[in-house]
């Protein structure tokens, strides 16, 4: 059983989040969700669902780091306080996956120095600003390096979860979630109708 | 400004939920979002998201009323007290979105009495058991019948909800919410890729 841990704060998107947890969760034999914020309690989503998280500093380590974006990740991103706190949970977990601008956090931690990523397309400009020698793809549903995980804007996090549980736990593991929640998986990482082209 | 009312519940399907919520909530000028349950107080989602609402008595009427489905459903569906609150506060909305087996529980509330619906193709016989006279539909991606929109498991939820807005709000802004999200929306909704044959 691997663990999820789900790293949200204030005016996260909410999509970015649950959308993965979503498809993680429902492989209930193969993962197990937890979710956390920097100092713990209830953390409220850029549409209001307020969820109660335990504090970062009780993460156990070796599990899968999901951070979202959102409108939120504009003020972590110079928060060197959380930077610090997320660096730590981050080379402590055996994956990490970003969806949307949660990709600027971990630039901004520096943990994206010299690797290849994705982000949101409206907010390329500004996530792309993080990080030194960051290998930014404006085409990309999702990009993998190495046991980082980054995808584009929001939806392009689920087909990112997807082809996280194809590398690690087989093809068929992947469309036996996409099947059982209905959802029409977008497989192919660099088929990005939404590229900034 | 429209409300959109989730009525949450232990073992709702996160994604029923907070799919929709994210197509919706993003468009902050047409919808804002409020989180309830039958009692108020905190609920867990099937995937051990804990969520912090509202007791249901206390939604306004002419809202939207948004019933995710999931493992929960199944218990609530025998539930008359639960039953009967629902029932009352669907007859204030003004719209009705289910998402998967919420169509269960809206069905067994008597309030999809004669109309057509659909529902989780994984749970259909049992869904289908609830209500007299439910034109239960096997393969639709969704089903509007009157102010009620019923879809099919899940991620069908999100191409609903984005429906909804085009019924709505116009075409435009629901096409304005998908790209925001870089969603790949399925627009027609009678193209059901996981329809039972």
């Amino acid at each position: 059983m691997q663990m999820v841990n789900v790293l949200l704060f204030d005016g996260f998107e909410t999509l970015d989040a649950f959308g993965p947890v979503e498809l993680l969760g429902r492989l209930s034999s193969h993962y197990s969700m937890v979710f956390y914020s920097l100092d713990g309690g209830a953390v409220e989503s850029a549409h209001k669902v307020e969820v109660n998280t335990r504090p970062l500093s009780e993460m156990a380590p070796g599990g899968v780091l999901l951070i979202p974006g959102g409108m939120g990740t504009r003020k972590l991103a110079l928060n060197e306080v959380f930077l610090a706190e997320l660096k730590r949970a981050a080379e402590q977990s055996a994956y990490i996956l970003c969806v949307c601008t949660g990709s600027a956090l971990l630039a901004a931690s520096g943990l994206l120095d010299g690797r290849a990523a994705t982000s949101n397309k409206r907010a390329f400009e500004w996530a792309s600003s993080f990080g030194r020698g960051v290998k930014w793809q404006k085409s990309a549903r999702w990009v993998v390096d190495g046991n980082i995980y980054t995808s584009s804007g929001v939806s392009a996090g689920m087909d990112m979860a997807l082809g996280f549980v194809a590398a690690v736990n087989g093809l068929a593991v992947a469309e036996e979630s996409a099947r059982g929640a209905e959802y029409i998986w977008n497989s192919d990482k660099d088929n990005d109708p939404f590229a900034l082209l």
